[in-house]
């Protein structure tokens, strides 16, 4: 099978003209099939502040009201991902940006109202693969914004590290896929005081190891269960890591065992 | 050989969802290889005077400066054109929305400073087809937004009508291709003040005529030379007509002779 890596970068990597510029850089030399998914998250909140509207955050997602949808559609599906495309054109990357309407790549859900209304938030429902596969193999890489449809009309604001992970997942059944989360650490730490204390492979024994020994904690938690059901899944590994290590791959590995 | 309709849509159209609505239904219903280019100067307009920014054109054409350049990637590239693709999913058509910079299918070079600067704006160099037709024989529809680039990691504004009237050009050489452009009127009009005076045809012979008479004048004059243009590089035929005839194609149509 054939091998293709799927990136994610945050915010923060993509919205500072520096960090981009090297993320550029990095993705460009990467070898083989590619996939960008970009966050936006910061862009958005300064957007929304300049035009006065308020952003609300709950556990970390944004609460997508109507006129925060038209905010981050402007922002993560024109400013970020056409600044990127352009970019990576100019390296020779053959790239071409798309959200989940594009060829209807992401289907999701609107979220029901629970406890918490996010407003206009997608749960993916499906990804369909057959559109990329075939501009994969045709030697284009798509950028993913974090933006998905629901199929009647309706863009909705979808995380992107779910859109990275559902996508490797789907596309796994094509291609021998790694997916790579790109974060500010150079990978998941035994000691958070530690930048150097990188562990370089968790296994799902190992997890449930530092989750009792609280060595992993917080908000890894749920990245690492996303990164275990990515592998449940087929996809061959997930590594954790910062942006500056995607060629190299240094970092932390998440193996089925 | 295989017939291909282009329809360029104006900003007004595109940008109320009531004539938004009304264009994705015939849109829709027309049948065959189809390609959409919209504009959203009335957007970009709205946005830049919300974030305290001017708009300022001369000649109808937007002095595209740094912040300006930000807006319309966020309204054309984001807020318009993924409102169109999920608009047209939700009927059926496998819409893909592209700047030039996707897929490198339309470079430009910024115009150089003259009379004018007009700032961040693309004059049309080149349209690759190669990955257009994929897209096109594939099923998809492509729905171009007024944006290029200049294959150096920058985007440029560029006029949709231009965009349009390349494209056709561009494509004439794999389809047979109509090239339709709406507007607010019925077609080119004998007599301003009346509505149902439209012009059925328009030949060269004819052009001449009624720009000598006085019939045909001011922004329509370039309007037709550049279909003629369009027709002199192969394409079919060019209709002028308003949104709500693009499945009638009834209005004035450009011909050779």
């Amino acid at each position: 099978m054939e091998k293709l890596t799927i990136i994610k970068v945050g915010g923060k990597i993509v919205e500072e003209p520096d960090t981009l510029g090297r993320l550029l850089e990095d993705f460009s030399a990467l070898p083989g099939y590619k996939v960008l998914v970009h966050g936006g998250g910061r862009s958005a909140t300064k957007l929304a502040a300049r035009l006065g509207i308020e952003s609300r955050m709950v556990n970390g997602r944004r609460i997508t009201d109507a006129d925060t949808l038209q905010v981050v559609t402007m922002v993560y599906g024109g400013l970020v991902n056409k600044n990127i495309v352009a970019g990576l054109q100019a390296k020779g990357v053959n790239a071409v940006g798309l959200t989940g309407a594009d060829m209807d790549v992401i289907r999701s859900a609107k979220r029901p109202v629970g406890e918490v209304d996010y407003g206009f938030v997608g749960d993916v429902q499906a990804v369909h693969t057959e559109a990329l596969v075939s501009l994969i193999r045709q030697g284009a890489v798509p950028v993913l914004a974090p933006l998905t449809h629901d199929g009647c009309g309706h863009l909705l604001n979808t995380n992107a590290d779910t859109i990275a992970g559902e996508t490797a997942k789907a596309l796994a059944a094509a291609f021998e896929v790694t997916l790579v989360y790109c974060f500010e650490k150079k990978g998941v730490l035994r000691d958070e005081a530690d930048d150097d204390s990188v562990i370089p492979v968790i296994t799902p024994a190992l997890f449930r190891q530092y989750v009792d020994e609280g060595v992993i904690q917080g908000g890894m938690i749920p990245k690492l269960e996303n990164s275990f059901s990515a592998i449940e899944a087929g996809v061959r590994q997930v590594v954790i890591t910062q942006a500056s290590a995607i060629s190299g791959q240094t970092g932390t590995v998440i193996v089925k065992e």
